[in-house]
Order: C-alpha cells, then sequence, then structure tokens
C-alpha cells in the first residue's frame, strides 16, 4: 500500500507508541493520584507538555492544554475565545472551527467569514474589513488542509491586533505544526494542534495559550490541567504524542526539503492533460490537491485503493459533502470540485512510491476517461 | 504491589489491548476516508458502539455516541440537555457533572442540589421537591464514587418524569458500568460511561442516549458520531474499549459477587478502633470507604504506598481538596473526612491481596496513631 493521505491521519510512529507502552502497563496510575506512582505518571505528562509546548513557542510566555484532539482545541479556542460582539474567521477554515462559529449564532456572537484567494489563504484586506472594535475573536488557518496554502499568521495577527488590540487571535495549526517551521509570537493568543497528524494517536491534541490568558474551560470538572481542561488525562495518547513531536521535529526542515522535492515530482509526473494542480507553488510541502477535471474524485480514490494507492478527497472530516466547501471558496467550478484528488505526504514516503502513485494516478484517470 | 485503587483507573485489560492493537498498526486509517481501508475502521467502530451499547441498553431505543471520556460525556449530558429554567442534581455528584452545574449559572439556568442520606446516596424528597415544572434536567449518579452508594436511577427516573415528564434525566454512571446490572429504562434520556474503570484506556467514553432525542453537541466540527460529537475517532481507545467491555460484562455477576465478598472480608479485617466504615452496607461491591478519624488519609496514603498497597483519599479528580465535598454533603465531622481512605477493587483483586492490604493499613495507622 503506498499511503498518500497523511493529512487524513499518519500511521501511529512506531517507535512513539512503544515507548509509550509503559504508561499501558505499569505506569498505569490516574496521575492525580497521591502516592508515588501516580506521581511519576504526573511527572511525565508535565515533561511531555514541555516538550511539546517548546517545540513552537516560549513556556515562559505560553502554557499547553492537553485536549482530545484538535477538533476539541479548536472548538475550546472558539466558544471560550468569541463571547461576544463578533468573531472573524475565514471560508477556508476546517469544519471545526467553521461549524463552532456557525453555533457561534445561538450564542449571541456573530461570525463573520472573510473570503480566500483562489489557492485557499485567506485575503488579508478581506479579512481586516471585518474586523471592528466589537471583534472577540479572529481565527485563521495556518495551513489549509484541502490546498496547502500557508497563511502568514504572524503577520496577520500583528494587523489584526493594529486594528483592535484587545481581539483575540486564534489559527488552528493542525496541518502546520511539526510540519512548517514557526515560532508563535506575542500577537497569538491560542494555537490548536493534533497528535495523529505526525505520527501521534488520534484522541490527543493541545491548545497552545498564551499565559495569563484567562479563559472559561469546554470542559468542566476534576480541575485536571490547571482547571483548563477537566477529565483523567489521556496519559498513554500524550506521552506518544510527545514522543512523536520529538521524533518530527528533530528532522522537520530535512524533511520539509525532502517532501517538497517528493511533492513537486508528484505534480510533474501527473499528466498535464488529467490532472490540474489546485495547491499553491509555495505551500505546505505535505499536501497537494489536484484535479482530475470533469470526473468524480471518489470513485478515482476507490480505483486507486483498488491498485493500492490511498488518496483522499480533500477534508476527510468533510466526505459527507459532495464538493468541498473551501474549495468552492476558492472560486472552482464544478467540474473541477468533483475531480479533486487530494495527495498528502509523511516524512515515510518515498521517491518510489511517488513514482509508482503517478503511473497508477495516470493509467486510472485514463481509464475513467476512456469510460465516460 | 497490592493495587486497590480501582475506582481512580484499572490497569488496562492486557488482552483488550492486543486485540485493539491492529488499529495503531495497520488498521491506523481515518474512519472518515471514503478507500476500503477505512471503511474496515468505520465498521468496527459501528460493531464497539454496539457491543457497549448492548450491554446496558436496547439497541432500538437509545444510541451511543463515543466521546474522550466520562467526563466530556457528564458535560455533554448537562450543557447540552440543560437549557433553560432549572437543573436539579445532587451534592454527592462527580465534578465533572458538580462543576458543570456550577457553571450553568453563567449560562442563565439556575442549578439546584438535593441533600445526601449520610450513605452518600441522594435523599429522594429532597431531590423530588426540587423539580418543578421549569425543571429541565435531572442528573443523579448511579454510584457514588467515593462511598459507593447506588442510587436507585430507575426509581428516581420514574418519580422525576411523574412530577415533570418534559425534564430530562441522566445519570453519570462511570462507577456503575461494567459493575452494577442494569438496564436502561425509558425514563433515562442520557447515561455516561467511562472506559478506564473498566480496563479500558484514559481518554475513550461514551454519552448514551435516548434515540428521537435532539441535543446540540459539545464539540462541533466534522460531523463524526451521526454529528453528535465532531473530531477523528480514537480508534484505538474505543476498539479497547468494546473489548474491555465484552470481557468484563462476560462475568459482572460473579465478579460481583467474588469482590463483595472481598469487600466485606476486608472491612471485618480493618481494625475497629482504628477505622470506620463510611460505605453503606448495601452498595457498590467495588468500592470500600473507610476513615481512621483523626488521622490524615493523605499521610496513610503514602504509608500504605511506601510499603506496597496502594490507596486512595476519595476522588483521585478532586484530590486539591483538604476536605472531601461529598462527604462532608453526607454530614461527617472534620475528624473523619480528615481520615477517608478509599479502597477500590477490580475482578484481578484476590483473597490474598485483601488481607495482606488489611493488615498493613491496621498496622499503619497504628504507626501514624502512636505517633501523634
Amino acid at each position: 500500500m503506498i499511503y498518500l493521505d497523511n493529512a487524513a491521519t499518519t500511521p501511529p510512529c512506531t517507535e512513539a507508541v512503544e515507548r509509550a507502552r509503559a504508561f499501558l502497563e505499569e505506569n498505569f496510575y490516574n496521575p492525580s493520584a497521591i502516592y508515588g506512582g501516580a506521581f511519576s505518571v504526573h511527572a511525565a505528562l508535565k515533561e511531555a507538555r514541555q516538550g511539546v509546548l517548546s517545540r513552537i513557542a516560549d513556556p515562559a510566555k505560553f502554557e499547553l492544554i492537553f485536549t482530545s484532539g484538535g477538533t476539541e482545541s479548536d472548538n475550546h479556542a472558539v466558544f471560550s475565545g468569541a463571547r461576544r460582539g463578533n468573531a472573524v474567521t475565514t471560508k477556508g477554515e476546517h469544519a471545526a472551527v467553521f461549524e463552532s462559529f456557525n453555533a457561534l449564532k445561538g450564542r449571541g456572537v456573530e461570525p463573520r467569514f472573510a473570503p480566500l484567494k483562489c489557492d485557499g489563504s485567506v485575503d488579508e484586506e478581506g479579512l481586516l474589513s471585518l474586523v471592528d472594535e466589537k471583534t472577540s475573536l479572529v481565527s485563521i488557518l495556518h495551513v489549509n488542509n484541502e490546498t496547502g496554502a500557508v497563511n502568514d499568521i504572524l503577520a496577520l495577527a500583528r494587523a489584526v491586533k493594529r486594528k483592535n488590540p484587545r481581539a483575540l487571535f486564534h489559527s488552528d495549526g493542525v496541518q502546520a505544526f511539526g510540519k512548517i517551521p514557526v515560532r508563535l509570537s506575542a500577537d497569538i493568543d491560542l494555537y490548536s494542534v493534533s497528535a495523529h497528524k505526525i505520527g501521534g494517536l488520534k484522541g490527543t491534541g493541545a491548545l497552545i495559550k498564551r499565559k495569563n490568558l484567562v479563559l472559561p474551560p469546554l470542559v468542566y470538572g476534576g480541575g485536571q490541567e490547571g482547571g483548563q481542561r477537566s477529565g483523567t488525562e489521556n496519559v498513554f495518547g500524550i506521552m506518544a504524542f510527545a514522543y512523536a513531536a520529538e521524533k518530527k521535529f528533530a528532522t522537520l526542515e530535512e524533511d520539509g526539503k525532502r517532501i517538497l522535492a517528493l511533492r513537486n515530482l508528484l505534480r510533474e509526473r501527473l499528466d498535464g492533460a488529467l490532472y490540474t494542480c489546485l495547491s499553491p507553488e509555495v505551500g505546505s510541502p505535505y499536501i497537494l490537491s489536484t484535479s482530475a477535471r470533469g470526473m468524480r474524485g471518489e470513485v478515482l480514490v476507490r480505483m486507486l485503493w483498488e491498485r493500492g494507492v490511498a488518496a483522499g478527497t480533500g477534508s476527510a472530516c468533510s466526505s459527507r459533502h459532495r464538493f468541498s466547501r473551501v474549495l468552492m471558496a476558492c472560486g472552482y467550478d464544478e467540474p473541477t470540485l468533483d475531480g479533486v484528488l487530494r495527495w498528502s505526504f509523511s516524512p515515510a514516503t518515498t521517491k518510489d512510491e511517488i513514482l509508482r502513485a503517478a503511473d497508477i494516478a495516470n493509467e486510472v484517470a485514463a481509464t475513467f476517461r476512456g469510460n465516460l
């Protein structure tokens, strides 16, 4: 199997899982208990927290709340951050932010959606025109999970704060964390990350928060995570996340260069008469969005699978809808939207896999077209 | 190590973890993806859902939403169920319900807290006097996690519905699921369960919901769990939960009898001059709450740990407070509250462990008293 759907989920990193295994076995204690074994689990969580946080932010200025995943982190940021006036996001957001914004209406907060450029990045002018003195939260995707377009969140946060210094700035960093080099600036208040996109496990993520920013929890209870996210900690998932992050960040730069070359190779090898590239030239190396215009992406995905290649049609989380809401907002027409195939990579992806996948993709689309 | 803190968390069931291991390895796919490998993960989740649900409810009348744990399930039930008027719970609730109720004030819903009897069960008359035509939700703990007292939730739900048929009835079943035989009746609208109290993993739980009951989600996004709980499913945790539940329920009745005998044996063997029993005679076999009156429970816990016994002082989730809020509501005085030790059992607990633990507990308390 040539697995090119790493933006949907990555295979768990074997080394991270094995290192975390002790927390399923002898170190299974509840970290809130008050005896030696539990203290050592608690200490391991503390170290994991610092480890994950320090990869992208200064632990003197930021703190990290472990959550059940990127979706919960996004919900926490949106519902706790947007509590009055209006809140501004983009039409390119993942459903976790987009649907949370839609739900703000019922809570007396007006959601506003900024337009996209055709590559899926936000139109900065359009965005800033929506920010006013009543804006309580601005949320901008770091890396678009469908096209791989990268928003310059540091510059956008600065521009937002210039317009309204009291507005909070959140970014969904799920497709950026461990892939795109970034250090959070003082203009970023909240940043969501996920474990299972970088070799960790499904069911673990984190919300990174500027210190001294006091927000209500999304989940109340026993006061874990400094009272900011209650519930017995998913110790195994958290430890595997920390180990996976350690491994991923160690080679972030070199992985990025190698994967960029693979992405570009795939783009070149895909038959231009069959496939159009939707991703920007300069974007995340990890995602290549293409369209076999006039064909049906989900049929191609199944044909590819039968020939040993796993790819996606866009966001796995939006697979219930025929057309991608995000790519519609980019301005593509229906035949293009129908034919979308998203290829996404990991450090384990090899050149040989890319060459074989391109051949199979060309074959499959030619067959499909022949049958039309 | 003699582990008698199973109400805080249980060691993961080795067999369940091994069976679920494939979902960390070859079956790692995102269940929302649209190719063969993902479909089989999706099918496994569906089977797990029916498996867990059918243990305690009729799948024709109830459905099950996987969550990140008992705390999230409780929050979901409280915040989605209590949206107007008042909401009634007890002073004996786990923090996940209790603190959610406290947070209802900020959302325009009046929280009401019913008194307890001295064993930790709810005072039924006191409870019903708080329910009126404006009550939108009633939430009653099934098994008190500190004393082991069992509330007859079927009878309580019936009585609540007689008083207000429109009030929703929720029960936190975290310490009951897999331990106390129950089938949910039509009067129960919502029921929370957790995996890691029965050999599953931390980070997984479920909210069981009466079919046709439409509630807003707590977590919005890609529409997983029928739109009721978004976020990529924690597949490994869910599968381990299903396997652990399968195993636990297979021997629920015989485990209950054997563990009841062990609980009673421990109670007999603890020196009556040192320990008072706080648990009711008829309660969960899995929990025995005692007090070494006038001593400090947390000191005893550490002394026990040094001698190879793990026990708790009450709810691990409330270990930040000197006195247990729940036991205070039961009416105990401070010297009794100070000395609380909670012993909690699992099917793995042996008679020999109980005998040794009792001897060590007697020794430790005698030493403590001698040093006073």
